[in-house]
């Protein structure tokens, strides 16, 4: 019986990998490196021999692994084609597939890597019971990932839930990274909080601990804690740019519960505290009773989600 | 073998029905009166009669019917529970199971009435060919319905889609009919382009044809055919607004097709023109690739949709 599933999340720099029992336990965890050079021509090779290692080493037979998941960065369409997954170095290619051949057939199920972490957190994460859940992860930029009666929402090319790039703003003279002007990503993300520390710090003279180190998201969700006012004068900011994003998000897909990660938010429930108010101001009140929760699994959300793939 | 299928799209002022073969052709169609009077009690039990009048008059057996498909204002759950329809009296109540038992046992299925009608627009309307899909409807209000991979997004509580009520605006100080600031609704429905005719008519001295009659979404677009400057203005309000929202929803969705319909929509593919600037400005690049149709069924998209819904 096929009681081994394998989970595998691509990353810029290294590939985590799991092996899993159907139940979605965790029977072991180990990283590889991502070998980015030459198009990044020998991840999947480096995955494919990864897998059979561990098989070997643990003495699991081919008929005894359900599949592989994979979820990788950029947009992956349902038949495992990825259109250009710059970190990666990967051009168009059906990752499925070639992974499939790697392996000698088996079977393999690919996602985008923050939709595949959105239904790691539905499995076991912060988003347990629930089948229509947003994932939103604010990190480096702010990812998305929508699941709608238990499956991965996955848009037509594969870029559905690309939530960070929303328009939340008329009047920003600052390019978000996609090129365009006022995303959600420029205010909600690590980086973004950072930039409304920085331009509230120049457009004040009020004293703040933010002045005294090194400004980040951190710095300014721990400085809230301590009562500092300009930081709090950005968490307002922060709340406000977040909750009118879920809210026109609630609006349009009506989930149960919107489940936050990333790094920001370890700054734990309090963040919620800045998103509401502008939330329940702006959207629509037949989707307001969303729940709104932490992420659980961090880093290991990816390779969960990529297991669950292939239930 | 069953050949055919009800259609029914419940109104507020009437109920419009339809006969369909299983390919989706029309055999007939009729309207009767919705009585809303009781908390429209009387309201689905004239849908059955009316549908067993029409078997009995065209000589259809009950085994001949593979079911009705009914569409109704509000929030409708996958299960067929309505949670309050306003325009019909209804309160909570479960339409699919008092239907299906008021025929005897017949098969039906049930949606929200803006959804239902854009699986009609997939079906056979201006969305053939297309399984990612977002219709749009500029009317009275702004309606949306959402289909993904060929089913209607519902929603958790059935309120999936509901795009008219997406926050587009923060300085508005009138509200919305739904108690909010700044709703799409406000400035791309039939009633908000009049609005924005009537700011700008007080806000300006510019002669204008709109100075000369009744100031409707009609009159709007008609005199920016003929080329009125401050029709032209009140056409790039209404766009610039409508294409943000859209912006939007692609990032989130990332459909193949936005199907525009609704009395605005008379206005014709010069509607286009005034969306696509701020639509290209605003959506993230990975989602701008999507088709911008006008819809083509009109008011009998919602019987078409119902139609669907057994299929």
């Amino acid at each position: 019986m096929a009681n081994y599933i394998f989970g595998v999340d691509v990353g810029g720099t290294s590939v985590k990998m799991g092996l899993f029992d159907t139940e979605g336990n965790v029977l072991d965890k180990w990283e590889i490196p991502t070998r980015t050079e030459n198009h990044g021509e020998k991840i999947l090779p480096d995955i494919a021999a990864s897998i059979q290692e561990k098989m070997a080493q643990k003495s699991i037979a081919k008929e005894d692994v359900a599949g592989v998941g994979i979820g990788a960065p950029g947009p992956v369409e349902k038949s495992g084609i990825v259109h250009k997954a710059v970190n990666l170095g990967w051009e168009e290619m059906n990752m499925k597939e070639e992974l499939t051949r790697l392996l000698g057939g088996m079977r393999v199920e690919g996602g985008n890597d923050a939709n595949v972490a959105a239904l790691g957190e539905m499995w076991k994460g912060g988003g347990q019971g629930h089948k229509n859940l947003v994932a939103v992860t604010l990190g480096t930029g702010v990812g998305g990932g929508i699941i709608i009666n238990g499956e991965i929402m996955t848009g037509s090319t594969g870029a559905g839930g690309e939530i960070g790039h929303i328009h939340v703003e008329d009047n920003e003279t600052e390019a978000c990274g996609c090129g365009n002007f006022g995303c959600l990503e420029e205010y909600a993300s690590a980086t973004g909080i950072t930039r409304l520390a920085n331009r509230a710090l120049k457009a004040s003279d009020k004293d703040s601990v933010l002045r005294k180190g090194e400004v980040s998201a951190k710095a300014v969700f721990d400085a809230v804690k301590e009562g500092d006012e300009l930081a709090i004068e950005v968490a307002k900011q922060f709340g406000e740019y977040l909750g009118k994003g879920l809210g026109v998000i609630a609006g349009i897909i009506n989930p149960e519960i919107f489940v936050i990660g990333g790094g920001v938010s370890k700054a734990g429930e309090v963040l919620f505290d800045y998103i509401r108010p502008s939330f329940e101001r702006t959207a629509f009140h037949g989707s307001q009773n969303v729940i709104f929760a932490l992420a659980t699994l961090g880093n290991d959300a990816g390779i969960y989600g990529a297991a669950r793939l292939l239930l």
